[in-house]
């Protein structure tokens, strides 16, 4: 029977923005039995899940575990096994930082087949709606992302020296947590403290917030804002592009649409 | 008048496969006037823009530019101002290689409204279907992407001690011409000869291939494959999981269509 099982859908969302769903992706949410989703997939994007069909919230919060990670490898197994059409969703990209290769082998070990379905990274869709190039001639020949803490809040032990690098763009996921270590080490290690550095909440939502400032005044920066939601990183020189590129403009905090900048 | 022009959306086209498209994407070839786009975009993708909409094809060739950036930038400028609804349609994603934010600093310049639409990225969609996490617990706690040589064909000067680190998987664009310099120094700069490595050509497309190798090999394996075809280099030990996490089969080479992988 195992072989007449439908393949469980690892599928990125996206970062928020519905429209940013993959054609895939929202085909195999119409067809899904069962939807195991975390605390970074939009409202929007929950929306789009066909009413017969199950949700189950599968979400972390830092230091705040609400299903473990062994749990939900079983839990896609055993759903998958009941004869369900599972869509396993996340936000992002399901094999940047979201974990969905630690999935991906518990199905296969299992004999469960599966398929991956890439999303519009947090990186590329954040800094797109901010405006921000994540290469750019003369600016950065290259990009690296990090995670600014690991599943247990503490902050990761990086190569600071190899991450203090004028030349390429820096993304931090989850960097809020540790944000003021982060730029102090950074700045240690020789990176300018003037380094253009960007903080976007809530990325490509229509919520969405970007602070731009320096690596010097991102923490304190950040903190005084006291928002705590979806964050994303961006220190480098591309950063200063934002004043001119800058395109998207979010509902303002009155709950008014804006239109898009025009010249 | 100005102000009534219709935004220029710069889009990204995704890695290949059309259902990795945004849903934001697909409306917009469906509303544009005319497309202007690059090599990189798959025919499966350029079916989809309306019989009505004009094309026109700026893609470039490694050290053979079929039309200079500079000429794009004006293209795209008085495109807009013509009052048509242009697209501008970029293999991946336009702010990751895309050279997205040239073009966007010159709309920006003449007063051009515009639109930046993330995609998929080449890295995330070809690891995706290659079956490679770009980051997995004790595997790699992080990813960088960098591009293998400049518009002109030349080796870009990367900062080679910094990329030879092994906790870290290497993503390189375009990866192909300089292959062997590139694996020479990372090995000369410490990173093991045994790394696990890979090249993914064609990546998401129905005649996708991916060479699981060694740093040490790489070279000499992709060149006796001697396909010149859109490449993606994926280098570190993430890639070791590919044996097991492979779940996208072809169509084989002789054009028979093959199921996806069953236990």
């Amino acid at each position: 029977m195992t072989d007449a099982l439908s393949p469980v859908s690892l599928v990125g969302a996206g970062p928020g923005d519905p429209e940013l769903l993959t054609i895939k992706a929202l085909r195999l949410l119409g067809e899904a039995d069962v939807v195991v989703y975390d605390r970074l997939v939009s409202e929007e994007v929950l929306a789009l899940i066909p009413s017969g069909a199950t949700r189950i919230f599968a979400g972390k919060v830092a230091r705040h575990h609400h299903m473990p990670q062994p749990e939900i490898n079983e839990l896609l197994v055993g759903l998958a096994r009941s004869g369900r059409k599972v869509v396993r969703l996340k936000g992002g990209d399901p094999f940047v930082f979201g974990r969905g290769g630690e999935e991906a082998e518990r199905l296969a070990e299992s004999g469960v087949p599966f398929e991956i379905v890439p999303g519009v990274t947090s990186a590329s869709g954040c800094s797109a709606y901010a405006g921000i190039p994540l290469t750019h001639r003369g600016l950065a020949h290259g990009v690296r992302y990090v995670a600014g803490h690991t599943q247990d809040g503490e902050i990761i032990e990086l190569n600071w020296a190899s991450l203090a690098d004028p030349d390429t763009t820096l993304v931090v996921y989850m960097g809020r947590t540790n944000v003021r270590q982060l730029s102090d080490q950074l700045i240690a290690h020789g990176l300018s403290a003037e380094t253009p550095a960007a903080a976007i909440l809530n990325g490509t939502r229509r919520d969405q917030r970007t602070l731009v400032t320096t690596l010097r005044l991102l923490a304190d920066q950040l903190e005084a804002l006291g928002l705590a939601v979806p964050t994303l990183l961006v220190i480098g020189r591309v950063v200063s592009l934002a004043e001119v590129l800058a395109w998207y403009v979010p509902e303002s905090a009155d709950g008014d649409s804006e239109t898009r900048n025009a010249p």
